[in-house]
């Protein structure tokens, strides 16, 4: 494929596999940010556990070593599928032979973008950072008002969304407020701490077996976890949340729920489905373009099953290896394998020594699962030296539970001289 | 001097060594975030070297085990000596017996603060890490424009200030952009990149030795910085700096020169001198008050000879403990001892295995000093864990010359709706 023009929208675990597996074609990696995330640990960030660097690498620092291909720093507007390019914000088109659209997503607010404001998600690093924040500041400001009515909202956090990331998150909330914030804020009633865990469905970890999903409702609940099933959300303001009729006074409404692809997808004018997704074919490609590609989150990709196959890593890089394959080969259309995702399992972790697996009829939980969910992330770290920070952090963090990374940066007016990146988020 | 309340106005090292000394009385240290910054290495966050948690704990966190000792993050507004009460932004006003007050210092604009918007300056984690985004997003500015003529000003770094500050961010700016970041950015030009270092007296590390001065001169001069002395600074803009009858256009400008001491100190309605800082009696008393103490940048505090001490950390922290000592020991004014900065030396580094340190009238450069300075840092680094880390991170990054925290964080619109912590920089 020497000679062809390839460009990657989207440095994420898809678009990270399709570039490193290109040797020979000339590729643009394009992503908004300059860093690759290792999204799955993102919580982790969030609930101080670990600093950003720890789960973060720098693009062009990945890539040194791959002459063939070039990273661009910018923010993807929409694609001219006429004249084969692609629109940049800051920058000029850049012309593509091939196309490989990867752009990861957002949560889905079904309908009501305006909650996001009060309820932000947990997609990107600097979700992360401001999560984290957010809730420092709300012990912080717990701990002044320790004496007025105040403190309850405060220190009530909501999270929406029953899937891994919600328990994840509810898990380690948990752990940060009882075990590592209670030593270090003296005045506060830990028991006006409350997390709560909202689902829409009738139970968690709904992609797990139903066995796993008591489980771990019954971890997050010894864990102090309130869990309210069946309970979707029907408003969200700066002050609380709405469940049915239910008002939950709170001013940490953390968002978990569902995925919303990217909007400049609208412009490859392709079908889609309800959450934004492209209707791929079994070559992951477009219906009409075989030298587009869509992959990762974006794709609405029907596996075994007829169920789209789910928005996450594995399936990404999967999908991203077959697709490089399919490139590096020059794969003629009606020569293309189909594309078979292999399921490896799936694990989520609730606290310290708490988690579920699930590998095809194989089940486990508790400390097993746990164990066995550190060594999986540990090992798809990229590099080894983010590996042994990660490991070292968590040695010291559930040894000791005093998280490293528990800084509240100051927002001096100053920073709106700062050249914004100015990246919105699709 | 249990019973007796004693509040301290700043976490820095001046502050923190007075609340960590004090084992008795009933302390309330407040700062407006809530972490301690190792202020000496503020600059390898800026360029990459360390990421912020490297260097910064939280002040909570460090007080764990001091039962005595009540955080408060908070901003000070005022100290009402009549009412004896340190007024604040969120928080009802606190009364004290004793009062500390350290609140650090801010760079000098001399009369021009509207300066500071185009020539940010480096003395919170928030101005590294705004510096370091600032700068990477100036290298990725510049690769997107590597044709058109705009790369030029991008990558002129105009350092404003000769002392240790300057001298450290130059050398290590140099060392980034040639040997870091060089390889990660194929398109640039690494010609385009300048580093001009600025200084209005004759030789750049006024404080040391002239030398010495002229060694760390000839380092920076070796690493290819552009040192300019007996250039003061007349005018500074968005898009460039002008100095004397030279204007270079440059949009990353930083300012290191100058101390200004924080505003509320005013509201002491005590002598100040024109950086603003109090002017203390022997004992770090303001002249007409024996129980309120200004140490650190703060504090215009006459040593051996004439001129003030420097606004160091080994002064901060010595006076911390002569006060702490006067505090414990309950000491009346006319029995205290005068206040003796012990000089242990000073130390500057300027690059890889480049360094210059002065002990009295033992000088040392080079190699050396720099090995000295690595340990005297690791050293001061409060907590084994950072010691470890920092010190993995410098022996990764000057071996491979791969940064470590090159991220640069998304700014959505949604940042608004986080409660800013809204501390004003004074």
């Amino acid at each position: 494929m020497a000679g062809k023009q390839v460009v990657i929208i989207g440095g994420g675990f898809g678009g990270l596999t399709v570039a490193r597996s290109l040797r020979h074609a000339d590729v643009t990696l394009i992503d908004r940010t300059n860093h690759h995330v290792f999204q799955p640990l993102l919580y982790q960030v969030a609930t101080t556990a670990l600093s950003p660097g720890d789960i973060a690498w720098p693009l062009r620092t990945l890539f040194r070593s791959h002459r063939n291909v070039c990273i661009m720093m910018d923010d993807v507007v929409a694609v001219d599928r006429a004249a084969r390019v692609v629109g940049l914000r800051n920058s000029s088109p850049i012309a593509f032979d091939i196309l490989i659209v990867a752009p990861g997503s957002r949560h889905a607010y079904f309908g009501h973008d305006e909650w996001e404001s009060s309820a932000p998600g947990l997609k990107t690093m600097t979700d992360a950072v401001q999560l984290r924040e957010k809730m420092l500041l709300a012990f912080e400001y717990a701990e002044r008002r320790r004496t007025s009515t105040g403190v309850q909202t405060q220190l009530i956090f909501v999270i929406v969304g029953g899937g891994p990331t919600g328990v994840e998150l509810a898990g380690a909330l948990a752990e940060l407020g009882r075990k590592a914030m209670g030593p270090d804020f003296p005045h506060l009633r830990l028991d006006d701490l409350s997390i709560i865990l909202v689902e829409a469905g009738p139970r968690v970890l709904p992609g797990f077996d139903v066995k796993l999903s008591v489980k771990a409702l019954r971890a997050l609940q010894r864990m102090g976890v309130i869990v309210k099933l069946n309970s979707p959300v029907s408003a969200v303001h700066a002050d609380g949340v709405r469940i049915g009729q239910e008002w939950i006074a709170s001013t940490n409404v953390i968002w978990a729920a569902g995925n919303r692809a990217s909007s400049f997808l609208s412009s490859l004018s392709v079908p889609q489905d309800s959450f934004g997704r492209i209707k791929v074919r079994p070559d992951l490609t477009i219906p009409d373009d075989p030298w587009i590609f869509v992959i990762g989150d974006a794709a609405h990709c029907i596996g075994h099953g007829e169920k789209p196959l789910p928005g996450v890593a594995p399936v990404a890089m999967q999908q991203g290896r077959y697709v490089a394959d399919i490139i590096d080969r020059d794969v003629v259309p009606d020569q293309r394998p189909l594309f078979a995702y292999a399921d490896r399992g799936m694990l989520a972790t609730i606290g310290r020594a708490q988690a579920v697996a699930q590998f095809g009829s194989i089940h486990a939980s508790g400390l097993f699962a746990w164990l066995l969910w550190c060594v999986v992330h540990i090992f798809f770290l990229i590099g080894f030296r983010n590996r042994f920070r990660v490991m070292s952090e968590w040695v010291w963090y559930y040894l000791t539970f005093k998280p490293g990374a528990r800084l509240i940066f100051e927002r001096p007016s100053t920073a709106r001289n700062i050249p914004s990146t100015d990246h919105g988020h699709e």
